[in-house]
């Protein structure tokens, strides 16, 4: 198909992209989406959706090439939405502006999208095109996509380990295996995230914050992303037998915190953002993976010990392995990165394919993705 | 000093440089060096040393060049020697034949050379300058170089392991953690090697051959050295308790294997390529280092078990650690990569410095140097 495009359809849709990704850090759970409106060879609108309840990519675009719109030529990096939300569907939007054409990343696997954004705009006599820069526009949304076509959103599990495959040491020290450069990256990673996932062990052992610092931001993304900005990450910890206490400083960032448990607790002396996720024992994880989908989380960022990381994986729930290797030997007394009970023999275990390869300061970042289970 | 050498003289000594390299499996207890004549701005001859007993880098190029060699200008990886060995000294070799200038990239450590060779031309009248790629030279001969400053060869740890650092399961399964094309680079290193260290519990294990097996060579290799050239490393086994049989799989292969161990044991059953080595038990790793230097091995490959790792990286014996990870996950059941016992503090982890990497095959090769121990 895609001998359709030409040279120039190419290079807008990429600057699409390019604007889609301003929003990867706040859209969630909507899709990051960029637009550009070409007429006669000139960009005369650009657009990307900022946040939930403000306008979409194509909007904003519309709204900046005011009578340049008509006769022009639209670029979305996902097809244009058909339905009224918080928002008049942006199919609409292009037709009344006057657009002549809309070339579309990919369609949108919305089930109130899906198709119909690009029959309406059929319908109204619009020609258009799909699937330029898909594979683009498709690693972008990852979470988003994920979560429309299975209703579960993109799991992301964060292992943070010496070289010799250790997380602390026998004592339970592990401040700090990786360096700064390491944790800042983290800290862009659970920016970049609808939720986070751990456990009441890791809150009862390290009192962590689980939130987003800016602070800890390198400075290209402090320039990109300001501190007014920034949205926190959403806290699920899963918290069988009730031991998280109020005074934990998880509840100094307000911002939802999701306690996981197959009974229910009193919470009146939690705050107001904290709220139970009720699920039975049994699959709990995978259960939770859906009560997640239904509460809109695209992508969910697991930071948690090797019981919990060893259950995920096992139950194949994770999309995507991110292993930071500090440079350093703890020895065997130190303590593992995964538990995996049910592995005896060498053929059976899982198997993972390297992505992505980065150097952050004195530690390797390598990530992984599933591959033969 | 770089700027008295010009970007000719930079290609050349980078010609002789590759050059030497061709001798890299083979000079064993001698360094790897080329040589390069020039005269008038054409090479005249060139030579590099393939293995000890054969011509020397300067006068396989001396002889391709004949009376050309008159009035040229010698590039030389590593300073002419000065002595007689098995053959007569290559500085003298060189005046002899009216060569007007010398280059070396670096002086020769060995004591029986160590500036005598520049001293030698000097005397004569002949022109000489030293440090042209230097760092390449170095890098060329790291064990060569030093045993000649140390006493003791360059010591490289060869560890194999799973995403989080296992080498085996439970039950000792080991056959495969890493793939095909992982296995055979294993196999170049080995052929790099003066000698490969392992212990008797490997051996009872595994009853591996430690030796080179040609056949796993990737096909360039095949072609750059072929089979009938290949030279087998020693084998050099610590074996405390006498456990080593001439039964043992060792032994299929007539190259030295020397037992270590702190008693006297009869041999009079084993081959005769088997000898002994005996050491006091107490710092028996540093003094098998050395008496490893005096038997002449420039480089010793290490392939061991968790105690063995553990054992060299204390006692900071280890200038490489060589991984091969594997991208599986064992978990925490599995056998883990060094045992550091004395380790209990975060803090007291030995830092190391990444300094190369790759990818082979399915697996990451990672190339460690020791840091801040």
């Amino acid at each position: 198909m895609s001998d359709q495009f030409t040279a120039q359809d190419h290079q807008f849709m990429q600057r699409a992209l390019g604007l889609a990704a301003k929003g990867i850090y706040t859209t969630t759970p909507n899709p990051a989406v960029g637009c550009v409106l070409v007429n006669q060879g000139e960009i005369v609108g650009e657009g990307f959706h900022f946040k939930a309840g403000q306008p979409h990519a194509e909007r904003m675009a519309l709204a900046q090439a005011g009578d340049k719109a008509k006769g022009a030529t639209a670029y979305v990096t996902l097809e244009p939405c058909a339905h009224y939300g918080r928002t008049p569907p942006c199919a609409l939007g292009l037709i009344e502006a006057g657009v002549v054409k809309v070339i579309a990343a990919m369609q949108d696997p919305n089930p109130q999208v899906a198709g119909k954004g690009l029959t309406m705009l059929a319908e109204a006599g619009i020609e258009s095109a799909v699937n330029l820069l898909n594979f683009s526009a498709e690693k972008l949304n990852r979470g988003f996509l994920k979560r429309m076509r299975q209703g579960v959103p993109f799991v992301q599990l964060k292992l943070a380990m010496s070289l010799d495959g250790r997380t602390a040491m026998a004592s339970g020290e592990s401040k700090w295996i990786t360096g700064a450069q390491a944790r800042s990256d983290v800290q862009k990673m659970r920016a970049k995230s609808s939720a986070l996932l751990s456990t009441s062990a890791t809150v009862l052992a390290d009192d962590p914050s689980l939130n987003v610092r800016w602070e800890d931001f390198d400075d290209d993304l402090k320039k990109d992303y300001p501190k007014e900005r920034v949205r926190q990450p959403i806290r699920v910890i899963l918290d069988s037998q009730h031991r998280i206490q109020p005074t934990h400083r998880l509840f100094h960032t307000t911002s939802p915190v999701w306690l996981v448990s197959s009974q229910q607790r009193d919470l009146s002396t939690f705050p107001p953002f904290c709220e139970q996720i009720i699920l039975p024992k049994e699959n709990l994880l995978q259960a939770l993976m859906v009560a997640l989908g239904n509460r809109q989380i695209n992508s969910l960022w697991v930071e948690a010990g090797a019981n919990l990381a060893g259950n995920l994986i096992e139950q194949k729930l994770v999309d995507e392995l991110i292993i930071y290797i500090a440079p350093k030997l703890l020895g065997d007394k130190a303590r593992g990165l995964c538990q995996l009970p049910h592995l005896t023999q060498l053929s059976d275990a899982p198997l993972w394919q390297l992505n992505e390869f980065q150097q952050i300061g004195e530690d390797l970042k390598l990530i992984y993705t599933p591959k033969g289970f």
